[in-house]
């Protein structure tokens, strides 16, 4: 199939980006020193190629994609790095299954739901899930009280994985690390797990690292200046143009995420408004009503779960088509 | 089923302010005054309501919206009001469909891909598509040539309706539909569509409103303080609390669009941050771990097109629940 034959808008993957990414990644990385993060993809074909480069643990923030990956044979140890209130779903699979806990009811709910393994998840900073550091000790004792194995540690510094400037990027990281490092001294286990696409090569104090986003990548972490390629891109088509210079195409608020500011257009132009179906831009060059334009996302995550598939493609030809199969929760 | 079982995080419909809603315009803008539009809510279980409440036309964003309208039966009058280059699966539709165009090659389309019926779609003063309104009689007659129906003209308003100001609104939506009046002079035909839930009292000159978020509302349109109430909320369950103030549950940023601004905590609440899977809130009372809590969106429509579900309560009780089904491209 030709890439103008897809329905638009469509996510396009740039074959030798995603390649390059997975490659790169897999050297600064290697083996279980990532614990790829499928939230950025939802996507067990793309899974599958992280394994491929040698990664078979993964990390998951919902339930869904926990069930999805271990229902596609990528179940050898599979981490859920959230807290839940029910995990009588994830107790029923037939895969390695470990999750993050922060208080007493999440280590309940890990007892009742048949889950054997957890991690203790750590507030490094970040306002979001995790106990205080000094408390990790004691919920590692409960934990254990409850008959449930504590694998270790995870905390993730996502306060300051996205800063441009890379010195603050690294002072921030290890302030947040020490406190992470504390707590597994009390918490003991053999995994410390943090990170992400922005700190893989920062955060030497976690011995696994959750990045996601380095496989297909996104504008906010371009800015970063890290290897990766944007391998990502919303296809979509011209279907007005303005005489006053600008064009409008078929690509909005429905398939890619706005929280991260707006897109960028490939190969330039300028990026007016985007409203539900319509991106309005200002183009670099002429463009013409059917003409089909590229859109890099500010933010991939949120843009991905609104696809049904991701096309994998080189010149003009989709390769192959993914399920985005690990959406919804 | 009782809310309490939902899989959160999950979109909620107050069926008491939903019928309230649907029975205001209703009485406001009777039968084909209003043409429902369903890009609001992507649900044919909602768009029965509204056609039960006399309204058998609609408005449509995308073609998979007016294919799933004529599965659902609800094909006696669906308007695509945006520009497609490829009309091949419209023609093929059993169902009375009209088309906007706004140049010479969206006339084309209409034509090679079967479709009889078009409106002329004019710029009225927002920067995306439509035809200067000088051009529409000129493109009116070109269609017509090509051996199509002109059914009138369009032209939306979309940099008036949101506006605050009430005066404000009604100068830009003024200023907007005499350039569509005039556009409808020079083209001729029945209909002279325009407007959404912002302007469906003040828009007099459009003689069929195309508003869609007055059924379920969000807080963008709910600061304009019209007579419609919110009907839509995103059920999530508080997964932790933090010793400094704050809490965090489990509906983020692949649950609720963010190109509004941040959500609102029904009942109170100051939102901090939300990322992909949290939101981090300071509550307005005290919340416990496993609480459930409810967010108003500030977009609707973006929102709801990340569910799979809509479902309809009364008190604790899920009523019915409703596949979003009218979903992508």
């Amino acid at each position: 199939m030709r890439i103008g034959e897809l329905v638009t808008p469509a996510l396009l993957v740039d074959a030798d980006a995603l390649e390059h990414n997975l490659a790169t990644m897999a050297v600064a990385l290697p083996g279980a020193r990532l614990r790829p993060h499928v939230k950025a993809h939802k996507c067990t074909a793309l899974a599958k190629l992280q394994a491929a480069k040698g990664h078979k643990s993964f990390t998951c923030a919902t339930i869904r994609e926990v069930e999805g990956m271990a229902a596609a044979g990528l179940g050898d140890d599979l981490l859920l790095a959230n807290e839940v209130l029910d995990a009588s779903r994830l107790g029923r699979l037939d895969a390695r299954v470990t999750v993050a806990v922060d208080s007493l009811q999440t280590i309940e709910a890990a007892v009742k739901g048949g889950v054997k393994e957890v991690l203790i998840d750590v507030n490094v900073g970040l306002p979001r899930c995790g106990c205080p550091p000094d408390n990790a000790g004691e919920l590692a004792g409960m934990a254990k009280s409850r008959g449930l194995t504590v694998r270790g540690v995870m905390g993730y510094e996502g306060h300051a994985v996205g800063l441009d400037d890379r010195g603050l990027r690294q002072e921030l990281v290890a302030a947040s690390m020490a406190h992470l490092v504390k707590a597994h001294a009390a918490v003991g286990g053999d995994i410390i797990s943090a990170g992400a696409t922005g700190s893989y090569d920062i955060n030497t104090w976690a011995n696994e690292i959750q990045a996601g986003s380095y496989a297909l990548m996104d504008t906010a972490y371009a800015k970063l200046g890290l290897p990766f390629k944007q391998a990502l891109t919303v296809l979509a088509t011209v279907i007005s143009v303005s005489p006053d210079g600008y064009a409008v195409a078929n690509c909005g608020l429905k398939s890619l995420a706005m929280d991260h500011g707006k897109p960028d257009m490939l190969g330039g132009g300028d990026v007016l408004i985007v409203s539900d179906e319509h991106i309005t831009f200002v183009p670099e060059g002429s463009v013409a009503v059917g003409d089909l334009v590229r859109i890099l996302p500010a933010h991939i995550d949120p843009t991905v779960a609104y696809h049904q598939q991701l096309h994998l493609f080189r010149g003009d030809e989709v390769l192959e088509s993914w399920d985005v199969d690990l959406r919804w929760w």
